[in-house]
């Protein structure tokens, strides 16, 4: 298996997970991508978590909506440390995926990050794995070069802003 | 197998239920109790539920607090009906509890009643049961109308009350 | 009557219960229909719930939405297991139908679900029922299998997914 | 019966309604005090509602907390005005209560007061009645008098106070 | 002036108000309508809320959204009942307006009635003045006898879908 | 009057102001301290908010809990800054009165800071007028400094904890 | 630099500010415009705040979502008055953003305005630099005057929308 | 340095970290513990965050309450994994913090756990750095063994109880 495997509740999750797979692309970062249901598919949780770390993967990202279970039960079957991405759901706003998931227990954490920011669920993953990995390293400081250079360009669209204001 | 299973997250939400396992031994109804934790011992949950229909367990009662996935796993994990007990946590005094626990996604249900109401979980039992059983149904209709009965005795107090404030 | 009564507190309401009625309808598990305002029609309310279990009728199933009191008053009203349905209200989101439903107090429970899942109410009435009814047992466990599979099918399309992005 | 009369949803709802009793003792309005459970007691609810009325009640008050169906189904019931009083809930502070009864659907209102703040709706009562009273509305017009004078002497003890930390 | 006066924070609530002063036409309840807004125009309120009741005014209801101040500082003003009406703001879909108008101190309620439900608290308000005023209890009553009804086309219309979905 | 006024709309909200006026002795800010209440005491709302610029007030300070309307009623009748400090109502800790002082509709701004900080109120004062009052900018610096030292104690404390853990 | 700085924490806050900057221009404050990220250009951050005041900039408005840790750590770094504005967040519609900003700890106010409210929070701004500035204090006055008369032409809608539907 | 780093906003936050710190302890993990303010000791926070990598630090943990701003501020000036603690607020239970922690915009994530479970931060810590110790994995291991058998401790205890309540 690849180092990072990347998991979804639902087919519906992928579009939420777009922007955290191609960060992981630009990185370089291989990653397994399955949807594995708490609930509908409760046995393949259990295969896919049990051996996730004897087949090489390092770190498990997982997004879920709603009463969101996946990422916590991935945790609990599994030591490889696993970040929890709540999905925005329809009624409630993504509220309740969000206490769902970091809410965990002593002794299981899920690292969570924003409702539906599965580019810093990534990015997590790469500051991680760039722990042991030197080149990795040293893109992720020019992502954050490049990310502070970003700023640069928004002030020059700003200051163009104003002239056009001030005339 | 006794025919109602009563699962807690942790010992700690024992004294939730003191109510409910009181109400079911009111009725009789003999059940099993026991420590399931969703993230501390996934696999007992995966053997407890998978064998609870065969074993002649025909509901399940489940308490947990905070991120609380053990109703819905229990649920994912057998075709018997599922209720679940939101326990109230530090922090968040068991809002979290309660999304977690009620917000299942479509086709995995859980029956949830309020916050670390155990008295209703059982008595919901106790209802589903009554469907089947005449003795406990002539009992559960005994059981509502000593219910009624009991806010007559609230209004004595009640009247007293009043009668004391007018002297 | 059917033995599976459905019951909603307006003529909107009925669109959040399509699902529902479809997956009874699929379970081949009869229902009767009907419009039961806890506020505008408190005497229908009180009949319906005083002669549904004499009428044969085994679950009653409620949507009902901002203050939906309906499942609660119902449930007041008969020892028949009562399916509380929280539909989404316009500003609130259904937080304020989800409380008012679920938080019932000691002595008259509400099993509620998901707010707007009346396909999970659904089910966990055919689950109720397959408690005495060995064909729909059967039924239900098929169904589960098919869910199961169902997420096969999503991890097809997201290989497919996932080889299209490489190229 | 009395002009006014105030439910309560339990006995353990007498404390929060102290307050509002009194002033209504203090105006000389006498009132009806029962408990009448909305889910215990829904004979006695139905029966008390329809008959108000023509009992000659004029205004109905009632408390109560977590899912608080108490007044809103009062005013299913009754073309009366009827005034809803939220009781602090355990867990959820009354915010449960406030949604349940502030929330009514067209058709039916309730007159909701602040959180466990039975003076306001006591007070509100009186305001109402105070409509066909004069000797009441000079009341009314007193009480706000010496209410304001209230905040004149709150501020000789700050005033004292600021002395005292001058020194 | 009017019976009953209409107040609204900004133009911009006249939106919120159409349905309830529909249904204050519909019961021929004449009414002054006028913006009066706590924060731009205070003098204004201080006039009309100190005058009201001396121009034959009995009733007032106020919409008003956001921090929404209006209802309670007309209430602080006069004397007479005042029904609050919280208006949906943008961004806090109305909780902060419902919260600042119920929650009220000691002293000076304000009748408040659920988010944008101007028909109520028009309804409301026809039920106060009904008690003084036989003909339009007459109304009122007719009006609940209509409202009871449309129940009944509702159901038509129900059993309408459920015959078609069974062809 | 002096520079800064702070209004309460309760004695009892002194208690939460103590942190506040200690930071305004201690810069040794007079200031002018009074009981007004929005509620009871609207004609002093009137005529102190009125009046305030013109007897030399710069700035006005204003708690209140609950519905919480004083520090916005009085920015209404003034053109000087108002700094809003919501205090912790009973049932919902403040949560309402944030968000009645906060949510200020366009024109009539309130400057708000967290709930009970009556320390940070005052702060933001003393900055306001320290952009016209260099002796009071030179102790406000000094202050910042002083608060910054804090924390090598808070260190030192930390490090003796540190090294008796590891005893 | 201008007296008045205006921050946001990325491009995407332009919009949300653009009243502000209209009411600054109207008023004819000049201000400095610029996009500062406390997270992506925290160096930036550091060097903006340390020199605002030497630079002559007196306050300081800045605009952020989410986490929203930008009005914050600028009041950590600078002694200038700073005024907060809440972004609306995609997800929880600013409530995050709100209580980042207001709930700063002792010792470090942040002056909060109403989510996306950058209009007040200009004119807070102008009413600060009105103490020491009295022709900006003479167009204060005016813009309020201009404010007040506002809501008499509202009223003149209001009436001619009552006519028409008289007729 | 050592590799882990664990940072507090202030000394109070020292009790909440005391089960992380003997966690940490218990894996022979050192750490370096510090107070760093984000608001109090900005220039220490810039220092620490730079400098932290340099040092050979791994991991640092940040706990922080309200507004929270540290371990999104130290996750902006590092490239490290940050992992954040919400620490309760007094008024609001943490939920400020929570949001604050968690809410991070694109490009700067922090791994947030459940509020006040610096257990579970330090746990994850261990998690992380056993990616690349295997000495620490098998301790991981075996933890995770005791934690499961804890439970079995459990449930002799409910057994006991069971049997205790038959007698």
């Amino acid at each position: 298996m690849k180092k990072v495997a990347v998991l979804m509740g639902s087919e519906s999750d992928l579009n939420c997970l777009q922007e955290g797979l191609k960060l992981l692309s630009d990185f370089k970062v291989a990653f397994h991508l399955e949807v594995v249901s708490a609930h509908r598919t409760p046995e393949r949780l259990f295969e896919f978590s049990k051996t996730a770390s004897a087949q090489g993967c390092q770190l498990i990202l997982a997004a879920a909506g709603g009463s969101a279970h996946l990422p916590g039960m991935v945790a609990a079957l599994t030591e490889l440390p696993v970040i929890g991405i709540p999905v925005e759901s329809k009624k409630l706003k993504g509220l309740d995926s969000l206490l769902s998931i970091v809410q965990m227990p002593k002794g299981v954490p899920v690292a969570t990050v924003a409702i539906e920011n599965s580019f810093n669920a990534a990015l997590l993953a790469v500051q991680i794995l760039a722990l042991q990995d030197k080149k990795l390293h040293r893109k992720l400081r020019s992502f954050r070069k490049r990310q502070t250079a970003s700023v640069k360009k928004m002030n020059q669209a700003v200051r163009a802003f104003s002239r056009a204001k001030k005339k």
